[in-house]
C-alpha cells in the first residue's frame, strides 16, 4: 500500500531518523559539508542504519539523499576523497533504501532539500533544474513517494514540491522553521497553505527544533489549513535535542552546534511523550531527524503500540517501560521497571560547572548583514564577503 | 605484532567502545540482561560496529562476549529469543571479530567478565571452570591476547587471571572500580599488586565511572605498583558518560541508569582531554565502555596523532578541533572552527528543570542488607529474598 | 520639591524596596498576612529600614501601609499579637517615614493596595470607602505624594487612583502584572490608559515579577499610551529576584514562594543592569519591590551616578564596580575589581541537586476554579468553599 | 548564668551572625577592607542588628569587633571616612552590644581575629601585644567572655587563646578551616588539640565553609579531642551559603566572593537541617557567620525548640514550617504549608545560564607563589611584590 493509501485509512506512518548526524558518530558523514557521499564509498554502514530503523518500526526508509543535489556536491566537493557524480550518489542512496525496504514493509521515499543555488539567488527554472535532476533518478530507481524537506524558505519549498508533482507521486513536504515562520516571515500557517496549494498531500516541519516546538508550529499549520478549508495529512520529524533556548533559525546558532550537543539529546521517555502529543494533535506521519537514533524510533513505535497493535521487531530486545530491570539484583535498580518512574525522572547531565541553557550566537554581526543572510544565505566566502561589502 | 611487544615498544594501542551499550541503541541488545547472542542472531550489526571502531582507530576489536558466560546465559536465558548455546556465542563473537580485524591492523582479544556463579559463593573450582568454558572457545578460534574485565571484587579477578593465563596468551584485567577499591575494600593499589602476581601483564580499569575518576583509579594502581616495584602496563576503559556524583559502586546506583543517561554523554573534546590525561599519567592502553561510539574513539586517536604519527581512516570524515565549520556560511558558526573554542565550550543540557547533579540509589534498603549484596551480588530473586529474610 | 517637579525637570527618582519582604527576614513580619503592624510594634526596625534605604540613594519613601486596609487587618487579625487598629497603623507609619525623610532630601508617599473587598466582589462604593479610610490618614498627616500598588484588576486600580485623586495630591499607580495583562486579560497598554484617564501622573508596575519581565510590561503600558496621545510619567518597582519561570499570576505561583527564593536573588550588578534598561527605556520613577535589599537600592544610584551627578551616602562604604578588592591580598581577589569582571560572571548556585526552573504551581485544581480564583480571589476559607462547590 | 554554667549544664547556646555582610548589604561595611567602624559611626545600624539576632534567638551577642586590631584598621585606614582609634571602635562595639544584650537574656562576648602582623611575619610577642589592646577593652568593659575567631593558622589561634586566658574569662576559639585543615597542614583533629591545650573551652569552625562542610570539620575536631582524651565544648558557626565547590581555603576563592554570592544564600528550611545535625553531633553552642540574616538564626532556635522547651520572641512572626500559609487564598499556596513540602523542595536558581558549581580561582599564579601566600598572606602591595619576586 502506498503512503497516501496508508494515511487516507488513519494508519499511523513511522519515519526514520536523521542520517547525517548518525552517521558522522559512525564515522562517514562529515559535519560541515554534511553531503551523503557514503551512500557510494561505505554502502554497508548506510544499509546497516537503514536495517537499523526499519528493525525499530520505520515504515519510511528515506534515500540518503540530503544535500545531494549538483550545486551542494560540487561547492562542498573538496570534502569527498574522490570525486564522486550527483547522479552515482542519488542512485546508489536509491539501490540501499530499496534493499533494505524489502527485507520489510516500508517505503522508499526519495529527498531533496535546500539548495545552495536558491540561496544565491538563482532564479526560479535554475532552481527547478536542480531539483529536476534528483527528480529524474528517483523515477528512474522508482521510489514509492517523494520528500521535500529541510527548506526554511517557503518559496524554495513551493518550487520543489511543484517539481515533484511533475512525477504523479505523492509529495510530502516539511520545512525547517519554528513557530515564528520562515526567513521572509512567512507564518507556519500561511507556508502549510501555499505549499498544499501547490500540490502536497503531507505537510510539515523536521529538524532545527525540539519535539515541543516543532509540536507548535505543525498546530500553527493545521489551523491555518482548517482556516483555509484545505486538507492535508500532517507529518512531524523533530530534533532528538532539547533546545528550549533557539532564536528564530533553530539549533544551527545554539553555541553547542554541532560538536557539543550531547547534554541536549532526548530519552526514549522524551520520545513517547512526543509520540503522543504528535498523535492527539492529529499527525501520523510521525518520525524523526538529526540526533534520532533508532532507539529513538522505536519509542515511537512503543507508544503508539496500543493504537496500531503490534510492536516493531526491535522490541523483542526492550522491555516496555524498562521492564528489563525487573530481574535486575539490585532492588533499587528493579524498582525502576515502570512507567512512572522514567515519566517522572529529571535526569541530571553530571556536568555542574555547566548552565542549563545557552544564549545563540550571531548577534556580534550587524544586524544588517545578519537580516541578508538570513534572507538569502550566502554559500561562498566571495559572496558573503560581498555582502558585508554592501553592508558597509 | 603482538599487544605486548607494541606497549613493550612504548606504542600507544587504541581500545574499542563498550558493544552492550551502543547495540541496545542500535536495538541488538536488551538492557537489563545485557548478553552477547546478537552475535549469532545479527552478526552483521555486531560486524558493522566493529568496523565503526577499527575505522575510528582502535587497534583492539574485544570479541563480543560480555556476559557471556554459560551461568549468565542461563540465568538470563529466557530474554534469548531461541535459545543459542554459550558456545554458540563465543564462537561467533570470535569469528565476526577476526573477519573485521583482517581488514585492517588490529589484534583481537577474548573477553571474560564477571559471573554470577561467583557472586552467589560457588567455590573457587566451579567459578574457574565457568571462566576456561569461554577460554577454551578463544584458544580454538585463536584470539591473539585476552581480556578479564568488569570484575568489582578482586578475588574474582584473580581467579580469571589465573584460568586466563594457562593458555599461554598475553592477559590484560581490568575492575569495574573507583578509587575507593573493590567491595570488599581492598584499595587499588592492592587489587593492582595482586592481579599482576597472578600474571596479569596489563591492568587498569573499565566501565562504571566517568573519565576523570577511571584515572584517578589507575593512578592509584599505578602507584600501588610501584611501591610493590611491580611492573605492568597500565589500561583505561571509563564510561562515556559524566558522573562526579557516583558512590562507590558506581553509576547502576544513579537514578538516571541506564534509560536516562543522554545529558550525561561526553563529547568528543571531553574524550581529547581524557586521552592525553592518559597519557601524561603513563597509560599506553587507551579505550573506552559503555557510552563509547565511534566517534569517541576517534577522538583519542586524533588527541594522540602528534605522539603517533598518524589519523585514524575516520578522520577523512573530520576535521581536527572543527574545522569542518570553517566554510559554513555563517560567520558565527565559522568562528567555531577551532581549538579554543571547543575547549571552553560549557554546553548547555537544554533541561533547565532537570539538577546537574543525582543522589545515587540504594539507601532505602537496610544498610545490612545493602552491604550483603555489595559482598555478593545476589543474583536470583529467591537468594535475595533469602538475603533479605536473614538480614530480618 | 514635589515628586511631579523633579519628573517634569527630567530627574531621576530613586525609589525604595519592599518593607515586608526585607521586615519578615528580620522577624518583623508575618509571611502569610504579610501586614505592616510592625510601624506600632517596632517602630525602631522600621525606622532603621527607612534610614537604611534613605542613605542607599531613595529619593521616596514610601510609608509602610502595605495591606493596611480596614478589612485585611481585620480579616489577618488573629496574626497581630494584640489588636491594633487601622488608623493606628497608617499613622504610625506615616510618622516614621516622615521622621526619616526630614533626615535627608526624600519624598513621603503614602501608599495604598489591593484590598479583601474588591477580591470579595463588594461594590465600588464599599471598596472606595476602604481606600478612604486611608487616605484620611495620608491627608492627616499631609503626605507628599500618593501611591496605589500591587493592584491585579485594573478595574480596582482605576477606582483606587479615583479615591486618591480626590485629595489633590499627585497620584502614582503601579499594577503587579506581566506583559499578559490583568486577571481579566486587560493588556498593558490598555490598563496604562485607563489609569492616566482616571488621573494617574505616574504608572507602572510593581513586585510579582523580575526586572526583566517588569521592564517588558512598562514597555507596553508605554506604547499604549504613545498610541492613545497620553502623557505620563513611567515607574517600575519589580522583584529582586529572578523570575523567567514565572505563569501568568508571577512569584506567588512558584513553588519556592516564599520560603525558597534565596537562589533566586538578584546580585547587586543585575540591578545595575535593569538600572540602566529603565532608564533607556525612558522610566524616571525606579526603585524596587520584594527583595530588594538597600544595596539593591543603593546599585540604583550607583548605576545612574552618571546622569544624576552624585552618589548615595552609602557609597561611602562601596568602591563601584568591586573596586573595594582592589587592596586584597591574593592576586586573583585583586583581579574582581573592575567592572567586566563583575559584568560577566555567571554565579553559579551551589545547588548541584537543584534545577535553574520550575513549573508554577496552581495546576491541580479544576480549570474552572482556577479561573474564578484568577478573577476574584477568594480571601476566606469559606468564600473559596462556596466557590469550588460553585464549580461542581 | 555564664557560657560555662550553660554549656557545662547540657543547655544548647545559641550564637548569632556575621556583622560584615549583613551591615554591607544594610550599607555600613565595605567589602575589601570589612572594618568594623560602623560601632562607631553608626551605632544605630550596628544596636537594630544586635537586637534583631537577639529578637531571633541568639543567646551570646559577639562584640562587633571584627578586624578591629590596631594593625589592621591602620592598614586599611584609608577606607574609614574619619580616622577612628582603634580603641574606640571596640569601647563602642562592647557598649552597643551590652546595651542591647540587657534587653533580654543574652551574654555578651568580645572577639579578636587574625591579624596583619601574624601575616606579614611579625614574632609571637608582637603578634600577642596586638591581641592584649582588644583584651584590655574588653577587660575593662566587662564582657562575659572571650571569643577568638577566623584564624586559618593554629599557630596564631593558640597565641591568641594564650593571650585571652591571661583575663580568667572563659575563652572560645573558631578556626576558619575546613576538613583539610589549617594552611600549614595541621589537622582539624590536632588544631582542636593544640587550643584546648592552649587553655580554651570551647573550640570548633567560623566562617569559609558551607554548614555540611563545617560540620564535617568539627566532626574531625571532635574524634581528634576524643583521641586525646581533652574534653571541650563545640562549637560552629558556617556560612549561610552552599559551598560544595570550595578548595581549601574556602569562599574567598570561589569566583562568587564577595559580590556574586546571593544564588548560594541558604534557606531556612537549609539551617533547621543544619542545626539539627549540629545537634546530633554533640555540638552545644550553634551560630552562624557571613550570610546569616536574622532569620536563619530563628530557624537554628525553632528547630531545636522541642529540646529547649521555648520558642525565641522572633517567632511570632513565624509560623512553624510555614504554617502562616494556610490562611492564603490559593489553595496551592495553601499546600505549602507543611514540613514535607519545604524539606523536600529543591529550588530553582531561576537562573538557566549559570551552573550550580564554579571553579576556585586561584590557579592562575605559579604554585610555589600561592603556597607562599597560603602559608603568610600577604598584607601589602609591596610585601606582595616581594614574595612574587622572591618566587622568580
Amino acid at each position: 500500500q502506498g503512503i497516501l493509501e496508508r494515511l487516507d485509512a488513519g494508519e499511523i506512518v513511522i519515519g526514520d531518523g536523521g542520517f547525517v548526524f548518525a552517521l558522522e558518530k559512525r564515522g562517514y558523514v562529515k559535519a560541515g559539508p554534511w553531503t551523503p557521499e557514503a551512500a557510494v564509498e561505505h554502502p554497508e554502514a548506510v544499509r546497516q542504519l537503514h536495517r537499523e530503523f526499519l528493525r525499530a518500526g520505520s515504515n519510511v526508509l528515506q534515500t540518503f539523499t540530503f544535500y545531494a543535489s549538483e550545486d551542494k556536491l560540487e561547492n562542498r566537493g573538496n570534502y569527498v576523497a574522490e570525486k564522486i557524480s550527483c547522479q552515482k550518489v542519488n542512485e546508489a542512496a536509491c539501490d540501499i533504501a530499496r534493499e533494505v525496504a524489502n527485507e520489510g514493509d516500508a517505503l522508499v521515499a526519495g529527498g531533496v532539500s535546500q539548495t545552495p543555488s536558491y540561496l544565491s539567488c538563482k532564479d526560479k527554472a535554475e532552481v527547478k533544474a536542480v531539483f529536476r535532476k534528483q527528480l529524474d533518478v528517483f523515477m528512474k530507481k522508482n521510489v514509492d513517494f517523494l520528500i521535500a524537506e529541510y527548506f526554511e524558505h517557503v518559496e524554495e519549498a513551493v518550487w520543489a514540491v511543484e517539481v515533484l508533482k511533475e512525477s504523479g507521486k505523492p509529495v510530502a513536504v516539511t520545512m525547517c522553521i519554528g513557530p515564528e515562520g520562515d526567513m521572509h516571515g512567512v507564518t507556519p500557517g500561511q507556508c502549510a497553505v501555499q505549499l498544499v496549494k501547490a500540490g502536497a498531500s503531507i505537510v510539515g516541519v523536521n529538524c532545527h527544533f525540539d519535539p515541543d516546538t516543532c509540536l507548535e508550529t505543525v498546530k500553527l499549520m493545521k489551523e491555518g489549513l482548517q482556516a483555509a478549508k484545505l486538507k492535508a495529512h500532517l507529518m512531524s520529524q523533530p530534533l532528538a535535542f532539547h533546545t528550549p533556548d533557539c532564536g528564530k533559525q533553530g539549533f544551527i546558532d545554539l553555541p553547542e552546534f554541532p560538536f557539543g550537543l550531547e547534554p541536549r539529546i532526548v530519552t526514549r521517555w522524551d520520545i513517547q511523550k512526543y509520540a503522543r502529543q504528535a498523535y492527539d494533535l492529529g499527525i501520523r506521519y510521525i518520525g524523526g531527524c538529526c540526533g534520532f537514533e533508532p532507539y529513538h524510533v522505536r519509542a515511537i513505535a512503543e507508544e503508539l503500540a496500543p493504537e496500531r497493535g503490534f510492536l516493531p521487531e526491535a522490541s523483542e530486545k526492550h522491555g516496555s517501560w524498562g521492564n528489563g530491570l525487573s530481574m535486575h539484583t539490585k532492588p533499587w535498580v528493579r524498582a525502576r521497571a515502570r512507567k512512572e518512574y522514567w515519566e517522572n525522572l529529571k535526569p541530571a547531565s553530571g556536568r555542574p560547572y555547566c548552565p542549563s541553557m545557552s544564549k545563540p550566537d550571531g548577534w556580534g554581526v550587524t544586524k544588517g548583514a545578519r537580516e541578508l543572510m538570513q534572507q538569502k544565505e550566502a554559500t561562498t566566502e566571495q559572496q558573503l564577503k560581498e555582502l558585508f561589502q554592501k553592508q558597509k
